[in-house]
């Protein structure tokens, strides 16, 4: 079976061979053809072969759905105090992360499952037809573990976070928390990760450790990206590039040599404003990163303690207002961006052979995701071909 | 008929003789019950008495429906590729609001309507139950007439505003455009306005202008209310303060004796955040405006130019972000804030006979607003005790 999406008054191909050209390849007054879950055909609706079914645009405009490459979302508790204090000035002693943690391994899989399915939900309602998903609020073996195979259920891009912080259960023993993390933890993780991430920072995990941990999970067959440079400058950049990592997360201190080394690489600069909004920290410099020929996503980092937003197009609108990108930019990292951060080439694009994931904005231009900030705005998502909202 | 919302986990009613007090008189594990459109009971929900009809709000949220004083919504024409253009740091030599006005102008009734009834559609499915909206789009007798006609045919609160801009007729006469303004064009407006507005500002109406503007207005029953100290220092804010305004909107640019004057006065200073966060200026200071005494509003602005959010969650997340408020101030500020700013008693809480306007959130707390930037989170809306959303 066909389907025709006609009178699309503006369609962001991520292919600048298409149309008008550019960063986005814009088709202005297109349509698109799905069969079988994938792009069969993009062109201008008056060139549109003919098909079993029919959906009219009406004129909206047509984007591939969001790519949503960096989220937290395996946890169960509440953090609504901790937020509240912060924001209101007022010291909040509680736990932070642990919170999150103790509430996390208290929790049944029923629980956990149908909290990620909450959030997978939410965020698909607003576009993001991919997600990628990290453990690390179990920092166990066997909840980390419990953890990646949830999150398995829901997306195939699963990532062993073990190296979130280290457990308390070895505060007083780091060296010991990452021999586990790169033993027997990783042994019962392997099974359900596509990645191994690490939070390369001080208070977490340093140059050294992070090292140690990516290239334990590489010889496991997972694919190192890395926390890296969120809170201060340090190694986790240059660390990311030199092990090959798909991607380096965060970039908020970032020196000369830091952008040079993502500008020379593969690995792609992940930008997360939700987590400096949320947190009054300073925003990374997406321009700065441009300009230098780096490639740049946009993710929510959608987590309980630092950034709980899962809305992609908010994202892309603070990274206009406060990273220097324009909308363009800003939309092209938050698609296909995500999916170079996830290696993908079958998402983040509107092109022939591309998977049908579409995003239908109740508005004329992708720029709106910008220009109308907070407003919600999905008026259809299709993945894999299949209508979903 | 009535109506029992109970199971409601935290209820703000913005009144600090409720539950446990404080700025929004929280009361947890309550119950609100809702006949002829107004609210009978407030309390908690295991005293709650018999009702005809019963909703389980499941542990969620209740809030006042949001009260949104300032937006700008009867016009046509597009200005996506002004903001474009602005935000990817490109020269743009359009007309700015000039476009705005020479679309209204072309646009027919239906059409203005038409527009106006979406974006209160919007708004409302966004939690928005009372919204505010001005002319200033048409700027002749006839088509700042017809604005409000249309305008008040969605909202009881119309504000006259044909001094936006001087009209581009006359350019080279602005003060023949104050005599219209104060004229015939308000003998034609004063019938379906309540308030009346300027735009003080360099570049648009000085002091002296303003004030007869206003004054003129106020002999029509018309109640002034002023854009002040947006742009720059000026005397907005003192004359909205000294002519018993209800509302000096922007405040951006404010002197000590500024401050102190909205601390003395009824006046209420609206913040509008969504235009700096649209424009990358630099946004009003609410912390010292609060403790200084002075009543805060939130709202949107909501206008093609500078700012089209329709969205007062995402207000209130960039003002506790940016702005110095906590997530109560701010919560505070767009529901009771935009009620004193125009002036309502029966809006902008939950109280007995208060109007039945209830946002129901997809959270535990009203923090969430903050806390979840971008997120869509309305569960229901009622307005008057209809379920609307
Ligand atoms: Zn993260
Ligand atoms: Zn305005």
């Amino acid at each position: 079976m066909s389907l025709l999406l006609t009178n699309v008054g503006s369609l962001v191909t991520n292919d600048p061979a298409q149309g008008s050209g550019g960063l986005l390849g814009l088709v202005q007054d297109a349509a698109v053809v799905v069969e079988h879950g994938t792009i069969a055909w993009v062109g201008p609706a008056a060139a549109a072969p003919a098909t079993d079914e029919r959906f009219d645009a009406e004129g909206r405009a047509l984007l591939p759905g969001f790519v949503d490459s960096h989220a937290h979302l395996v946890f169960a508790g509440d953090r609504t105090a901790e937020f509240n204090a912060r924001m209101s000035g007022q010291a909040y002693t509680a736990g932070g992360i642990r919170t999150t943690v103790a509430a996390t391994r208290a929790a049944t899989d029923t629980e956990l499952d149908a909290n990620l399915a909450r959030f997978v939900g939410e965020a698909l309602r607003q576009g993001t037809t991919t997600i990628e998903c990290k453990s690390g609020y179990g920092l166990t073996v066997e909840d980390e573990a419990r953890a990646l195979r949830i999150a398995a259920a829901h997306t195939p891009e699963t990532t062993y976070l073990g190296a979130h912080v280290v457990a308390p259960e070895y505060a007083d023993d780091p060296a010991g928390y990452v021999d586990l993390v790169t033993g027997e933890m990783l042994d019962a993780c392997a099974p359900h990760a596509r990645w191994v991430d690490v939070f390369c920072e001080n208070g977490a995990f340093d140059g050294d450790q992070a090292r140690a941990i990516l290239t334990a999970g590489a010889k496991r067959g997972l694919i190192p990206r890395v926390h890296a440079n969120q809170l201060s400058y340090g190694p986790g950049v240059q660390l990311a590039v030199e092990l090959g990592a798909a991607s380096a997360d965060h970039c908020t201190h970032l020196t000369d040599a830091d952008v040079a080394a993502l500008a020379s690489g593969d690995t792609v600069a992940t930008l997360l404003p939700g987590a400096e909004f949320s947190t009054r920290a300073p925003y990374p410099d997406a321009r700065r990163l441009i300009d230098a020929g780096a490639t740049v996503a946009l993710s929510t980092d959608c987590n309980p303690g630092s950034s709980f937003t899962s809305s992609m197009a908010f994202c892309v609108a603070v990274a206009v207002r406060e990273m220097g990108m324009t909308p363009d930019e800003a939309v092209h990292a938050a698609t296909v961006g995500g999916a170079r951060a996830l290696r993908r080439t079958d998402v983040g694009r509107i092109t022939v052979g591309a998977r049908a994931d579409l995003l239908l904005l109740d508005a004329p231009s992708h720029v709106h995701l910008a220009y109308r900030p907070g407003v919600p705005l999905t008026a259809a998502v299709w993945r894999a071909g299949v209508r979903e909202v």
